[in-house]
């Protein structure tokens, strides 16, 4: 019996992400589902409140470049489909949301520390998912 | 392949389990893993601050005897060992993750509503359950 249909799986950049991207593949696997990977980048202008001078500007598409060249190499590896490889430029739960609900996925796959303290006050990434998420969500805890 | 060997699914006695339920079912015969089906009794006595009227304490009883009798029911509906039922009293949160750790889970499932507002405040139990787990939390939203 199948859960889920189209899984979603949201990676940071770091040597952490293959251990959530291996989970998301298996259960994709499992569920015979078609499997979007997606890493939203913050923008680095936030701190800059509007007016991006032309150098931070360049850092942004640094790294959208980055993220683009990252996804391509673990697309490869784990056969995602190009058109599946999202890089997303926001607050990494509204852009994981936003996906999320316009490409109709049913599960959201992404890494948790569950750590306390202050992690707790500053919210991590899965905690922000879960909350508003019109789907199941699948935190995985990393080691 | 297999992701989990041993999984724990918390649910509450309303109406709304066994979609939860249902899918940790699933996924315990997709991974071929144990599944164990806890709920979590808070204590009546909380408000009182320890000296619990007799009334109370009978209330507690019947709380703990309700519960069980749910898990039995659901136990046999769903093919879980009845040393699998666990009815524990305390808060949801800490119970799960004591519970998951005494008996080497490695995935537990909970519902989430995945609203905003005043749960946002407060803190749902699948939030809670996030936080400080030591194994994958997927919180299965309720609709």
């Amino acid at each position: 019996m199948s859960l889920y249909s189209k899984i979603l799986v949201a990676v940071d950049l770091t040597e952490e992400a293959p251990q959530v991207l291996r989970k998301a593949v298996t259960l994709s696997q499992q569920n015979n589902a078609e499997l979007l990977l997606t890493h939203v980048v913050e923008p680095v202008g936030y701190a800059y409140g509007g007016d991006i001078p032309m150098d931070l500007s360049e850092l942004q598409d640094q790294l959208d470049k980055a993220a683009r060249e990252q996804l391509a190499a673990y697309g490869k590896e784990y056969g995602i489909a190009e058109d599946n490889q999202i890089v997303a430029v926001g607050r990494p739960e509204s852009e994981i949301h936003h996906l999320s609900e316009e490409r109709g996925v049913d599960l959201i796959v992404v890494g948790s520390h569950g750590r306390r303290g202050i992690q707790l006050l500053l919210g991590s990434t899965a905690n922000g998912v879960l909350h508003g998420a019109k789907c199941d969500v699948l935190a995985v805890r990393i080691r």
